[in-house]
């Protein structure tokens, strides 16, 4: 099984121009998951950017890509002393598939907190936990799970065993199943990883990620993350997710917002 | 004074090709309002877009550009049945000054709300709070207060007489002074309107924002529109600010995050 570096490397054939290879196990159900594609392209960037740390990343999601080899395209907008943007466009068979924009800059770890305000709701310890199944209720099969080590809390998990909670919330710990430290680009893994807090209406099903941005708001120290996951409305077709990260040592390390759909009742 | 539709026009000179007129007065200090130059991209989109209304916006403002003419480029990424995306950029002399993708679709006035999670902390009523000043302690003149009318909620505003509430929040009402009622477009004004957030810890002063996102989650009934800011973290240059706007009729019509920068103490 390729570790989580291997999945997302991409190899730079000219500059601005790379290739990856999206893994066909980092996906839920056949679609690969949308924060394995952001980690991808936050490589690329990366490797074309002047300074080290993602600090705002814009994605939407226009078709979602197939398992196997795609290009990346990076172009460099604007470069400053501190803070430099580029645009990233993935694509298969010459059609953008996922479109990114990214901020960088340089993060300091010792950076102290100037002001935090309240924190959210607690999460149950990772040893009260559920870790989170491989196969849904509904069938799907969540290949992510096999990477990424997900443990829920049993608050938020009524849907599982049909009682769901009846809100838009999921809170649960995070860390890749090889070992690997969190970085930035785990971040954006994290941010996508939970289950959609829809299935807190009892809403199971596919919920496609229009659009995801993630602040990343320090670098995380070593070890579990924990993820707060909260949406604030459904209506029409659509609803948001809003995701708080916070590190091993509680330090708020990303935000994070999304836009997806869901079917019609 | 021009009003709202003619500030913020576009002039379509081919397929994707427009040139806008950035006003000088629309500006907080010498720099043109972020949430107007969104409208104003936005209204190139539309133009070229197969669905009528924004759902989310995402900015990246790369360089503030100055008032006067500069070009409008919109390019269609992916047009799909219910949604399309399209890339829009903002230059002056070739150079780009704002980076935006947009995805659109069409939103319906009835729509049922199917969940919706608890209100914010209650804004002030209109005549219980206070229209924003035209100049600020530190001298800086806000024009765009000569165009928006913005009533702040007391609770909100000790930063004014050196009475800082200790806290990122923000509240208050909007409406154009022109008598132009919301719809999607005000509403990319009206999450950025207001005193940034950080005010609320004393720090006056300028706070440039680097990425601007907006999701519209409702068309707006006529009427004053109210916003709630608050932000989580301000840390090594950085803050968040997150606003909730509701209508007239206590709908959630729109939901933004920017991320800012802010003097290092």
């Amino acid at each position: 099984m390729p570790d989580f570096n291997d999945a997302s490397a991409t190899h730079r054939l000219a500059p601005g121009h790379h290739t990856v290879d999206i893994d066909s196990t980092w996906a839920v159900g056949d679609v690969p998951n949308g924060g394995y594609l952001l980690a991808m392209m936050l490589r690329a960037a990366l490797a074309e950017a002047a300074h080290p740390h993602p600090v705002s990343t814009t994605a939407h999601f226009l078709t979602p890509p197939t398992s196997g080899p795609a290009d990346v395209h990076v172009t460099v907008l604007r470069t400053g002393r501190t803070i430099e943007t580029l645009r990233v466009s993935l694509l298969q068979e010459e059609t953008p598939r996922v479109e990114l924009v990214v901020t960088v800059s340089t993060l300091t770890r010792s950076a102290p907190v100037e002001w935090v305000g309240p924190l959210p709701e607690a999460v149950a310890p990772v040893d009260d936990c559920v870790p989170a199944v491989v196969d849904l209720p509904d069938g799907t099969h969540v290949g992510l799970l096999e990477h990424v080590d997900i443990r829920l809390d049993p608050q938020t998990l009524g849907w599982f065993s049909g009682r769901p909670a009846g809100q838009l919330s999921m809170r649960g710990h995070v860390r890749l199943a090889d070992g690997t430290q969190p970085d930035p680009v785990v971040l954006a893994l994290a941010v996508d990883a939970l289950p959609p807090t829809v299935f807190g209406l009892g809403r199971l099903g596919w919920a496609p990620t229009v659009e995801l941005s993630v602040l990343t708001r320090g670098l995380p120290a070593p070890g579990w993350l924990t993820v707060h996951l909260r949406g604030r409305l459904v209506r029409d077709g659509w609803f948001d997710e809003e995701a708080e990260v916070y590190d091993a040592e509680g330090a708020l390390v990303a935000q994070s917002r999304q836009l997806a759909r869901i079917r019609v009742t």
